[in-house]
């Protein structure tokens, strides 16, 4: 587990805040990043009820992310943070969410259909947790909630695409795969690690680590990373 | 079940807007408030280790229900809800919580064991849930996601008061019983029933059962019931 | 006064909300819409420095009021909504803010000037009175506090457009005519009234005016339209 | 002017996070606290129409400062810091407040009276600003705008105990003179300044003024000292 972490592919730096938090919640995130969800999703052997159960969940969840990033707008310090913050809403409004839509159109499932669907539990849990760590804290708190989304979906793609095992050939959820590996997403997930490393250094300094809030910021990336593995258990198990 | 709900004992007054909330989501009230979880309670047979995880999850809850509170005073219009909002913070921090500590203290657990604990996963949705749902929306929302907490438990006070098949004498969860069948606890659930009354009149007027605002009330209510049988549950289960 | 408000030109239809709010706060309305400050900009005789005060302050303010608008996406109750708020979100910060940086440059002023200029106390009054009504209300009350500002300069536009006493030609100030005059302006305007009465309908009912929030709602348009008139006021007169 | 800032009396100890704070904004802070308004105060000859218009807008801005706390208490990381929170929200809506409701009864004001006059803009300047820092930042960001006046007032109330030049005897503004005098006052004002270091010590770490942060939480209690003065202003001048 641990050498993967040395140089594992993907948006998050060495030497980076993110790589640092990754450590310190080592075993959880090998649970995310390799969970079974993931791995069959990779290999194309995702059960299909499975696979539409976890999209629908997922156009629910992109709502509430995105308002968690309007959150990061509203707390940003200046404007250059505020459009970086804007311009993420926007990809994720006006892109991701309408590649869910499309995806779920061509699995036969309508937009209204989503929009229907009550919220399963893990992904209220994970959404609400984000939301309100933004109001309790400030915008570090907030950043390093919504990192292990948007940095850890970007290594998942990465891991993926570097992996000789991944099956692209037929693979029925490719479109999945490509989104996640694909440089664009990348690039997203390098940004938002830049954007910890920035904050944090105006927040509390140089040594960001060895600061008391360290810990807390710990505390907050694992319970989300733990959050996460709670999303791809509701969505293999088909979870309410 | 539906003759139980005509005249239910507890704080819920006939005629009020939380005995429609409560109607409009009867089957899983009655799933809520008649959970084995309480009906081991009350004959004394739930198991000491369930007792104890709920116990201290339950601690855990009241502290983010106490800020829901502090969140419903920062939202009051004027003086005379903030003071009946602060005097309910005033009566979770002093008198619930203090009365955690000592139940626990007598089952061998100490508070900073408590404090120490990781959220469990219902708890986490359940509280992230209502305080979230206050930042989103307005007093009325944020009175409407509390209330199942505060009305049902008082309900499942006096249900239990009420019932011959309770067990008293030699009950170890007697101190449980006692706390919520008690008056002054009803009359904490009149309170929050006739504020809920109070508020919506402001809000939108004489016809709430018959504004287009009274379905979304009626899923936040549901919703935050659905919760507490997750809550019941995670308790039962031992659930992380 | 009044007669000019029965068929006042701009962005307000007769019948909306809009139009009611701002009946009942007419003189407040007609302080504002027919300040000395806009007169002056029709005229073309404001006093450059008075501008160029009010400019930059104008600046921070946008800041403030699509931090606003965040919000405003932020409590929306469906993507729709959201994605309505984040176009002003998106034409605030990418449009209007930046044609504020290239106005001020054409008056010898650099954006890090604006940006380090303190706020007048003025300009801190109305954006965070803005702000804080939108995290102690809901969606309705946060989008009539922002409704005069929108609405209202909006209207001023399309009145200057429509007074044959407004000089165009050589009018130093030709490009905030253009700007606020122009129908794509226009449109903004139109589109945050609809939005108003779409809004309020969800949350009251078909008779809000007749809803016992109706006084909260206009006490909220006056509060802010009283905070225009200190806005043009602190620019004319160069007030910190 | 320097010299009075080395032993200044008041809650502010040396070597505190507050003194430093004040350090950094001494001209401000010496416009403050030697206010004509506090000088007339305690020379017994500040105009009654000056006082009592103060009076009202304290009353409205008590209103709006505890709901700050109630703010301080919802971030509070523990419940120690919630207790702590609660407990000054209490002695504000239960003490202070009902002291202003008693002497404006004394000058012959009615407590509906005074919640009924509009909050002068200087007034809403001020709260909305502490308010919206606290939604913007984290408990210490808020902390820091609400210290001016918790320790402000509790220095006014020692250095005019301290001056020979304070008129006692006959003085008709002696209730104001005993409260914020008192050894009670000045406790709370020690507390305040205490849970200040305590939250940046957390929050930042042991270099707080060397951290690059510190210009930011300057600028905060120097933007919220610039408001007394604003406060004591509209007091002098009766403005609206």
């Amino acid at each position: 587990m641990t050498d993967l972490h040395a140089d594992a592919p993907g948006p998050i730096a060495a030497g980076s805040l993110a790589a640092e938090l990754r450590k310190a919640c080592a075993s959880n995130w090998d649970a995310y990043v390799n969970h079974p969800f993931v791995r069959q999703l990779a290999a194309g052997t995702l059960e299909t009820a499975s696979y539409k159960h976890f999209l629908i969940q997922d156009y629910l969840f992109l709502r509430h992310f995105a308002r968690a990033w309007m959150l990061v707008a509203y707390k940003a310090p200046d404007l250059n943070e505020m459009r970086a913050a804007s311009q993420t809403v926007d990809a994720l409004i006006n892109q991701e969410l309408q590649l869910h839509v499309e995806t779920c159109a061509g699995w036969g499932i309508s937009e209204a259909e989503m929009a229907a669907t009550p919220e399963a539990r893990a992904n209220l849990a994970y959404t609400r947790f984000v939301l309100e760590t933004g109001h309790s804290g400030d915008l570090l708190d907030l950043l390093v909630a919504l990192a292990p989304c948007v940095v850890g979906y970007g290594e998942i793609g990465a891991r993926l695409a570097a992996d000789p095992a991944t099956v692209w050939d037929g693979n029925p959820f490719r479109e999945w795969l490509d989104l996640y590996s694909d440089e664009e997403f990348q690039e997203v997930g390098r940004g938002a690690c830049a954007q910890i490393d920035r904050v944090a250094r105006a927040r509390i300094g140089s040594d960001v680590t060895g600061s008391p809030r360290w810990s807390e910021l710990c505390r907050i990336f694992g319970q989300a990373t733990r959050l996460e593995i709670g999303f791809w258990d509701m969505g293999l198990n088909r979870e309410d």
